[in-house]
């Protein structure tokens, strides 16, 4: 991704902070994550997020994901190291998000697999997350999300985060973003 | 703590999450928790908290403090069965906190531990955090907050929080709270 291209991301994701009522320092504002996965289609798959913290024993971030931007399926494995894997909560707060898990399809979801990556989503259990709704997730289930029209602003607190050993179901991503 | 105090104090709790545009669950708003640490004194010292999770691995809390209302100093202690202790992150999301650890003693605090309990504080190295700033504390490190005078709210980022198991240095406190 372009400099430019990243830092227009961050502005815009700065304004759904904002909307969301979220303080972030200076140095937060300029280090905002924007992660394309790889992919160069970062309005249809993408994250931006603040990492708050993440120690050896626990992580919190703050996620924005853009109307109807969708974060790619993935689980968070056990490790060699004898970690047992990322667990995970989600909390909106603000918009309405659409996560994925394992588990029965869900018929007439709310959302749908970004066009162009259906066959990289496997699964389709819906749990739909309102403002002030939350779901955890185990280590090592398959997962993804969607933000409603309004986009969404979600915390994630969860266990440490290792995004580099992420598993995505599609091959073609890359997690860790470059920026040219 | 009789049951209408402690539901007007819900309600008075509501009002800085709604202040800081914090979406809460009807069941959550519900179920504040309302601690006067035993003291009934709560104007004084206490604390409002909603715990979003608390599993074996992680928790998150979002907690509200009242103008000047203090947080009394305790440690969180390794456990007999093997856990290190709680490491927790403190990140304010409205008003500012004053957070007293443990190191060199600030000079001219901007707070003071509550009147009628000073010789119940013995750590004062003053950390200040305004809105979207944060503090890591590692495990069994004394400390103490207080919020400024339009109260503060607080996420906390921690790994698993055993409550009954905080050490306070005010051997009157009960943290447990009762309501009658």
């Amino acid at each position: 991704m372009k400099r430019e291209e990243c830092e227009m991301l961050r502005a815009k994701a700065l304004s759904y902070y904002e909307k969301a009522g979220i303080k972030l320092t200076e140095e937060e504002k300029r280090t905002i994550e924007i992660a394309d996965f790889g992919l160069n289609d970062i309005e249809k798959v993408g994250l931006q997020s603040v990492v708050y913290i993440n120690t050896e024993r626990c992580c919190a971030k703050e996620m924005v994901c853009f109307p109807h931007q969708t974060c790619p399926e993935h689980r968070h494995p056990p490790l060699q190291n004898g970690y047992e894997g990322k667990e995970e909560t989600f909390r909106v707060r603000m918009g309405t998000c659409y996560l994925y898990v394992e588990g029965e399809r869900t018929k007439e979801p709310a959302a749908n697999p970004p066009e162009g990556y259906e066959d990289t989503y496997t699964v389709f259990h819906e749990i739909v997350l309102h403002e002030g709704e939350q779901y955890t997730l185990l280590p090592d289930t398959k997962h993804w999300f969607q933000a409603g029209e309004e986009g969404a602003v979600v915390s994630e607190f969860s266990t440490h985060c290792y995004d580099e050993y992420d598993i995505f179901t599609d091959k073609r991503i890359n997690r860790i973003p470059t920026i040219s």
